[in-house]
């Protein structure tokens, strides 16, 4: 996969880009990144990428030229159309299904914008998607870049070690994860439940799919309407009402 | 505001930290932070932070000494307790009232666990704020540390430098907000609404607001629930349905 950032403020991107699961999945060849400065794509002689809104009001807006630029350039070559992705309030939250989707493309661009906003025909002409990554408010797209890439790069084949911890995380089988503990099996006088280290299997996995359900139940009742309960599970969800 | 972070990749931080509005924060003295690798306080002699789950299962989980010790050592001092935010898909989903709540705040602590999750007993009795920024997958705390410190750091006084631009943001108003526009008036054949260049400030204003709420209607209409309708709102909303 082939991921590129339009972004002002490219130096941001390094300390992210270069540890942890980005890093690696550029060393497994998983994907390569490109950060680029869209100002300097800018046609105005001072190289500016903003100006103010039709209309008046407060902010300053990102005018379509560079913008529209840097996106054909970084496209020539490729057979398939990239998508583009727009990070900004008004586009749809992200979630775990949307970075299954991109994670099956070939060529991503991202676009940041920093306290400005787009000019409309950005939306509308140029982003193939608009992407939000929640209900507060962000100083620029790209700490939302950041999030989008990390959640789509880590389901790439090659990416995560063990591949068996992938399915395994929280939402992927639509229910909290269940509580977890480690040595020492008391800690400033609080201990571990006796059925963990009890070495009864199967009790074992009905306490952690029970606490997932209680967690669920008590935390996210949302993700419950879309999870199909077995005629046990029903029975625990009552008992705890 | 003093912020602590506590992760195992600091250098993860600094992009993000020493540049934009982070940046400019520190400058105006608005926040100081300081960024912890919690390994340093493991007492293990290989300083190893985290074990097998007890119960089985695929997967590290992060032991409670390091953590505890961290949050004390940086919690001396201090008249009031620091509230400790630990980031995880099991949180509550980040929202701007709980930025603005975090902002009134003397010091906070920032927990990021990688790949592992977290020994409950962190949970239970450490954290006093559990975090996910949203509904997918990412590998790690750090980014979600970045995107709630960013919402928060904004809100801080002196920090945003026009002090008009945060209560006119997305979100602030409870609508999307409407489409922007900037020169050039006519880009590639797609032109500007002919009503932003009239210079009819009445009709500008008016069709902002129908384009606002148009928006919303088309994109999140869950927003639309917590909102107070006008009349004339209430009429635009019927003959847009």
């Amino acid at each position: 996969m082939k991921i590129d950032v339009l972004t002002l403020f490219p130096e941001m991107f390094e300390g992210v880009f270069n540890h942890s699961i980005l890093k690696k999945a550029q060393e497994a060849d998983a994907f390569q990144y490109k950060l680029v400065n869209f100002r300097d794509y800018s046609e105005n002689k001072h190289k500016k990428v903003d100006d103010y809104p039709y209309g008046g009001g407060a902010g300053m807006v990102l005018t379509p030229q560079p913008l529209f630029d840097a996106v054909e350039d970084l496209s020539a070559g490729f057979d398939n159309k990239p998508r583009v992705v727009l990070l900004c309030p008004q586009g749809e939250t992200h979630t775990q299904e949307k970075a299954v989707e991109l994670s099956k493309e070939e060529h991503l661009i991202f676009i940041c914008g920093h306290y400005e906003g787009y000019d409309e025909r950005i939306r509308e002409h140029l982003a193939t998607d608009e992407i939000s990554i929640g209900d507060y408010v962000l100083t620029g797209g790209e700490l939302g870049a950041m999030v989008v890439i990390d959640s789509v790069v880590r389901l790439l084949p090659g990416v995560l070690g063990n591949d068996s911890s992938a399915p395994e995380d929280s939402f992927s089988n639509g229910l909290l994860e269940h509580p977890h503990y480690t040595r020492p099996v008391e800690f400033r006088g609080l201990r571990v439940p006796d059925v963990l280290v009890s070495g009864n299997h199967g009790k074992i996995a009905e306490w952690r799919k029970l606490q997932s359900l209680k967690r669920t139940f008590e935390r996210r009742r949302d993700l419950l309407e879309n999870y199909p309960l077995s005629f046990k599970e029903k029975e625990w969800l009552e008992s705890l009402k």
